[in-house]
């Protein structure tokens, strides 16, 4: 119920069209979304531009069928992240819209073409961490922003980083992607004035432990402007950098 | 050494005025910066806009002086972060222009006026979380964002948070500050179009860990869109927002 | 042993019919719960209306089949948790009687129905955590409560927990399940006067730490009236929900 | 706004008295919580029963004192945790109606007498552990609940615990306080039917790491019927135990 | 209530002189520790030879005093572990015959001379760790073991061990303290016929972990033989050996 | 080289047999352990006793086996532990001689009788713990140590424990093998004058952390007398075990 | 861009050839390590000698053979880390001149003869840490060092250590590599002046926690000159030692 | 008992001055080291160019003292690291030869010239990690080595560390100290050919837990020739490094 529904109610109600007690219990029974929660409505409105995300771990396939068919009929564009190969192939012929991308661990139907607006650069140290870099960068592109790949530019060759370091400081908005050591978003916050967010990754050995040192070092970060999402969430920092590129061209400028 | 410098070298080299050998010279015994690392300096010359920060836990009185008027006599503003009370004492006389903001724990030296643009919301769960608050509010103000306070409505009594919301979702930035169990920033975040970015805070005791177990709470969360920063980070979070709004209000648009 | 054993032991001492000697040895003899323990007899007797129950968890088939046979003997009903469905495949040929639910990884033996008085809510944020939610609902069943579920209403969404509050608040004792953030036990007791026991999963990834930020969430609840139990013990808080709705409907008024 | 406002506002709306547009407009600009929120309201309205609380730790006095006047006037009862000493040296004259209780550190202003209903244990193991025993024991009566303590029963003498327990098992709820090694909430569990709520406290050295350890023997308790609260977190538990009385002392009986 | 108190009350009850009636009501208000657990009574006998022992940390002055003069006025010795100088200057005018030791942090009421038997090592590597190992090696004596020191003679300078060696393992138990990389219990144990316990000290800086890492080098000793007690547990050593020099010197032979 | 090989070759160099430079390099040359280290070779000669012991996780089959093989040919008996199933299958038909013990998850060959002295109780609460405490009480008795189990007396249910008190407390030590919430060595250690030792296992769920959370337990155990193992070492428990019994039972009185 | 090619610029520049505005877009353009950045590619220049490394966990064999052929066609020598059997076996036909090491889990294609200097000595405590002390050895081979094994040396018998020090101080660099406890790295620094690279392994079980303890304990090692790498880093500490050795053997005296 | 005294021993045994009975004796009754360990001796006579080192943290001022004058007699120099100033007040009446260094904690007496041979650049990325670099300054030419400092080149600002490292990469030896996020290296490795020791700091707050964060990251890092040291042992990192140096000046050449 919106506004306009309970105005329409209220001049029933003035109009004697509905009694007093028969809109009582319109307002009570209502579920509570139509309860005039303009402000959450206008928030779903605001989000809806995003297409919907499946979350595959741990989901069975006819789980990440069933969701998935329910977002395809509704019309929107589909984002299913950690969805393993032998999960693809049981879905597929199920869902034939469906693309598959290998390297990224996910699958898109894209059922209206997505508008794409301002650039996040993807920076990365790592030749492992591709599969993390790769859902950030696809999610992105997915959340309607232009997308550039700067991979294996780690510290232990800081020469690479600087030589990219023109077309990198470009972007709207930086992700950095790095396990082991974590030290490149650090780096890279330190020679730009975009906003960083850094994304762990799990991959290392010994005290890397699953991507908590490399976690630890993006949040310890000296350098100003290095934000962290969990480790491996790479959809995660893409949906950041999504609201991010949003404000800076949908805003309605208020100075 | 900028582009213009460059220029004038081989503008010199060219017409003889100074020798190829010479100009060589020149060109090795020139500081890195100067030699010619526009990138970076260009990086430099964007950061400028904000001005300089002093991290005060652990220098001496007589450091915290030292470094401040080397900034103040540049001309810049200057603020200084985790200054306790008791340094300010000694250190007040020397600055005799320095502000002192006792709920946050700083003090800004305002030699410039600072432009305001953007607005960042700062919501935050409990009294006991202020300081971090402030640090944040008066960081994000000192690098020309427009702040609102909404504290005190932290999801123990989650209606209050609700009774703001309409308010709170028309920030640029949303900087949720929360210790204890650190959950704020998930509800906000699911509640909002805005980038959220959450500091969590050492406030708690026992299984609060020093505000370990808030940011786990918030790098765990649920909805999308929360980037975290380190603990009682009030000033890292504000700068990343700054760094947003600078991106939304000075952005030459690429559409 | 209880008292009125021991009275008639006395009573054939006084009688003759059995000499000093060979009351001390019975004394001595009796196996310790015999010896007079009639606090722990009346606890036992007190405890025996909830059924058995198996941790089915790193036990081999034929050893669930043996203790499973010897409670089914002595007539009780019967709860086996963590039985997977490989286990309970090797099972089910000797046990005839058990029904498995497949959502709950469990399976009982009801040879005496259960009276059901009180209600316990079962509160949960994401679809993920159903296997804890049902192992909970079924086992509170099992132990004599009334169940409701409310599934899927976590704090990324917080309007639909909301929608539902009138319903839950009705509850006895609310279990709230959650994994990831944890975050919803503390939102859930901020809104209700009645004991919330909360349930950690081992649902996310990355620094949930199979369920541990989830545990600290909880236990660093803002909100008062929130006691935690351990990493996805569904049973363990239906069990405690159980005591408290036993206390609530079979109490002998004291005031 | 409740129901009966709400249907104040159609009724005018129905009389023509209140025009539609100026009906919208109330209910748009009324705060959230006069929305209708009767579940919320009614929730406060359940609740206030339990007189307010101020955590002490880390306010300064004259904060304290501001909170507690406010809830002074407001007529209810205080209780004020965490209150040191020399905390209290510095409120008491502002507060001369405050009682300052030593070994549990919080003080009490007792407006209106408390109505004693049910009965709380609180079992402890050592000496140590008085302060946080004292916070639960005191808390839980000013909420309402008859307490008895028990105290020094701890698992290295095992006879003592058994020698209380007649009596101990009479209680509605059972709070366990213990720290070092934290088994006694197993054992008391073990031999009861009352739920027992554990509170970890930091007394130990070595790898109790702050009660840390013995957090984790509780909630890792093989006895069932054991929820588990933060360390030293007295209060939390005492809390949690009233709410558990109030549902066996004025439940309105569904049955 | 021994076996005799049980057989003479069996004997009143049969000469008529007890009413069955009154030794049931006997049986029921005695003290547990009266009910017939001549087990646990026997236990205590057996342990009485150990004079009683205070654990002074976080104890008050006063508190100090008054378990000491209970302990002192039933003629036992007495033995008071972690106390400060300060709290012995403190409490030294109320216990005229205490004996404080300064390097152990400990002081004793020698009321009946202790009568030596076995030999106790006291094994360490470093100068620092002598606290510890005087409270080791004070309470073994208190204890009733003779005690050999054999200190500073860590794995950093392996010689200075392996010189000592053939007194060290003429020793019933060896009991070795040691902080940093804790390395020396596996050597020892590594070398001898002797039961080793192992006490981690909290020396150290660093990822010394306040003696954690000490403790898993313990623990995880290759060489058998190695047990380990928590983190600058002197005394708890010391108590464990001097169970271990009872059974050899005190034993009814079985073979 | 022994006393009897040094006083020869001072024999020989007094008969001039050999010459002094010939003397001093067959004292340099000779390998170390031949230099007269009596004490190492005594040592040796003392732990002879005690038979050789593989552990096979994460030997390949043939490793064992050849390692084996070398044991069995010095006519030494030999126990293997942590010896899977799977394993032995490979193993055994290159060892006729070894004896699999399916529960205890290790193999025996007995080549020459084992003498029997002392009694070990090993107590256990749970039957998981099974594999474990069949590994010590195997052990034990390979290392020549009577042995008696308790199991299953956990303190969940105390009472079973204290029903089977007078036979436990004659061992001459006590394992107390537990995992969970490892409460059990604590309060046996409580009961008895017998050294415990204690092995946390690696059986719960949770936040029983592979055994770590009973290990902290069993190190902060409030009653003196209790040392502790690694997790699941139920063999490094029976050799302590060993190491007791034999200074009782073969000791060279002193007294 | 190397000195000379610049100083051809300054020339062209100079004699007319380049116009200025031409040199300063070549100046732009150029890549960065073109740049003149001579320290960074002399830097490059003196890590030539070291052939290149594949580390092969987590890669998929046709990513590895990539790689692999690229390094080889440079006419490089090639060592491929961590590489499984099963790994290999899929590689080995498209590599057929590498060279798998089974027991060091890494293979090598060796197309110039390395020229040796220098003495590494590799120190463990294990068996079961030999397919690190392998990788270590290999690799420091590898990258031109002389090797010397001194396995199954450990602490548990230190004799055995003691027996080869003569030989293993003739080293110019000492590799200890243990697992569980990880007190062989001190013991070896104490008796040496060489100096000593410590790496700890993931062998063990309970609370050697993957190898975490060892490495605390190598870190925490009282004895002077360790130094360590991270847990299993075989190779890490065989580069580190390839380049001291460099240094040793490859100098430019500067006293 | 070195070689000469050995063979005196045989030359009075060959000459009948001594019985071989008597010189068994002698033999068996020596101290170990005097036993012949021409390793050990010589071993330490290696060593002994280093000076002596007290580490004073936690140890009192006379006991400081009586250790520092050993040393002083000896005639060697002495150095003492951890001494704060009020230490060192209390220390300087006894030894006036001692000279404090007040930035970086320690004192030395230098009583013999130490002879400077090689460079040891120190790399530090914060001013606040200064104490322990002077620490590992003054450690370092107390034994031999030159030093040059690099402060204040931390990746937070990467091209201050470009600008220097023509300079950096001369030395023989790399110590690179950082605190907060410990980044800087791994940066440092990957752009130098000479070994780098890593010593993390306590720097920073939050998740820097008290330097573990920045420990994780130097031993993860990326590029290889890292090793590294317990947290702020400045004193370590200079000792190795010392050693080093010495391998390369002093080594006798073997190729």
């Amino acid at each position: 119920m919106n506004e306009k529904d309970l105005r329409t109610l209220f001049d029933k109600v003035a109009g004697g069209e509905v009694s007093v007690q028969n809109a009582v219990e319109q307002m009570k029974l209502m579920p509570f979304e139509d309860l005039g929660f303009a402000r959450i409505d206008h928030h779903r409105e605001l989000r809806r531009g995003f297409p919907e995300v499946i979350f595959c771990e741990g989901k069975k396939p006819d789980q990440i069928v069933a969701i998935a068919r329910g977002i395809i009929e509704s019309g929107a564009n589909l984002l299913a992240t950690r969805c393993s190969s032998e999960q693809f192939e049981s879905i597929s012929p199920s869902l034939p819209d469906a693309k598959y991308h290998d390297d990224a661990n996910l699958f898109i139907v894209e059922q209206t073409p997505v508008e794409i607006k301002g650039e996040v650069a993807i920076v990365s140290g790592g030749t492992s961490d591709r599969p993390v870099c790769e859902e950030a960068a696809l999610s992105a592109q997915f959340c309607g922003c232009g997308v550039k790949r700067y991979y294996d530019v780690g510290v232990a060759g800081i020469h690479r980083l600087i030589s990219s370091w023109e077309e990198i400081r470009k972007a709207d908005v930086i992700i950095v992607v790095a396990g082991m050591e974590g030290a490149l978003a650090g780096v890279v916050a330190g020679m730009t004035s975009a906003p960083v967010i850094a994304v762990p990754t799990s991959i290392g050995y010994g005290v890397s432990f699953g991507g908590f040192s490399a976690l630890l070092t993006m949040l310890n970060s000296c350098a100003g402007g290095v934000t962290v999402v969990n480790i491996d969430n790479g959809y995660g920092a893409a949906f950041s950098a999504a609201l991010i590129c949003r404000k800076i061209y949908n805003r309605e400028v208020k100075d």
